[in-house]
């Protein structure tokens, strides 16, 4: 009987995963992987089974019962199963399911956390999450539940929205209705971490625009305090400011304001 | 003119920084960096002129303009400066005055994302973050505010509070007020990722009882769903069941229910 560690690859490139998680990858037998990782992690474990339990991200992905049994099928035949999960297992990755299934069967298991991908938008576009003395929180919500609905609110002083890329005009009018004046800032990452990575700014009662740029591409949803660039400091003169988000010609760092 | 890199270290143990956080550590010339990140990281660059900016987590550290002065100066001097950061450094980090102060200096940064304390901690413990169904929000709370005050409140179907470690009994009568019912689950965790980490189970109308295990200490404070740990499915016979969070004689998964 062998063991299960579930690994955060974080979003996109495969060298956000910690070094934790690249040192167990090479030493796997199996790897049950989603879609949403890089295939260039596959070189860290050339050694083991590569088993594709995911489809494409925010489309239906397979059954999560067969994940289960296959994850303890594998675990009671070979010595080291890795789950290899994007961004953080434990953050809107059914993690709790499959521990279910494991702990059921008497398996034991590790988790070695992920760069969930809000903090890896906020990397990205130079935004910080929060923001001393006016984004004192930040939470993580699903925009779909379980029962395919979008749901919305106001929770944190930064609200981050994983899985809304499909209906960003619904957001846009489920966020007013919570609340968010129009005009609060909102940035929309898509693709969080690959070359094609995209990020534009919004507002929140012009959201909707986004869509024509996220068409088709897993997005993350970044409101208020911690969507907005980071304010020059008034003392500075205008010649010395660099822009912090701008990296021109870097891949991945594509910038579009709408 | 240099650059300036900030890398989010992970919370504790040095293996969880990313493998870009690593690399690029390998070639810094000066690296910055806080009490909380692990000692062991220095191995990773042993080139570099390492240079503490912080004093113990939760005390007084070094004063922010002082930090953000030095990290100019030696941009200014040196190729490659990394600004090494405990756990994230987009998450209660106090990025964003460093961002501005390189801004107003037009010097070109970066930013490696890093696994933050909620994460690592849900992590250790085996208990989700996220749970489908009845889980579908967390948000990441600083217990103090710049002003040093207490503050608490319900947000999410679970609220994780940074900072809270010497005020569990004050953080404990707050969240009853904001609505917290009485037995809602608490789990809190100090020394994140350490091997002296420690994890102990409460109710939120008993959390000042956790003062005595976890005094000094640096701690992660978990309330409501994401706390609990993961229940054994209905159908499973107790002599199958292993408790997915035991993990005995291992470092850093100590457990105590209080």
């Amino acid at each position: 009987m062998g063991r299960v560690v579930f690994i955060g690859a974080g979003p996109g490139a495969a060298d956000l995963i910690t070094v934790r998680g690249a040192r167990l990858l090479a030493q796997a037998d199996v790897v049950l992987f989603d879609a949403l990782t890089d295939p260039a992690l596959r070189e860290l474990a050339p050694q083991a089974l590569w088993v594709d339990v995911g489809k494409r991200g925010f489309r239906h992905s397979a059954a999560q019962p067969a994940i289960d049994a296959l994850l303890v099928r594998h675990a009671q035949q070979h010595a080291l199963v890795v789950r290899l999960k994007g961004g953080d297992p434990g953050v809107f990755g059914r993690l709790e399911e499959e521990l279910q299934a494991l702990a059921a069967h008497a398996i034991a298991c590790e988790i070695v956390p992920g760069v969930t991908a809000a903090i890896a938008a906020a990397a990205a576009t130079q935004r910080p999450l929060t923001r001393r003395g006016h984004g004192r929180s930040v939470s993580l919500n699903t925009a779909m539940t379980a029962q395919g609905r979008l749901q919305a609110g106001r929770s944190a002083d930064t609200d981050v929205y994983y899985m809304a890329g499909r209906q960003l005009a619904v957001l846009s009018r489920r966020l007013l209705a919570a609340g968010w004046p129009g005009d609060a800032p909102v940035c929309v990452v898509s693709r969080v971490g690959w070359p094609d990575q995209l990020a534009t700014d919004h507002r929140v009662d012009s959201l909707a625009a986004a869509a024509i740029f996220h068409a088709g591409r897993p997005a993350v949803v970044t409101v208020g305090a911690g969507a907005s660039p980071v304010p020059m400091a008034a003392s500075v003169p205008a010649e010395d400011a660099l822009k912090p988000t701008a990296q021109p010609g870097k891949p991945g760092r594509r910038k579009i304001s709408a």
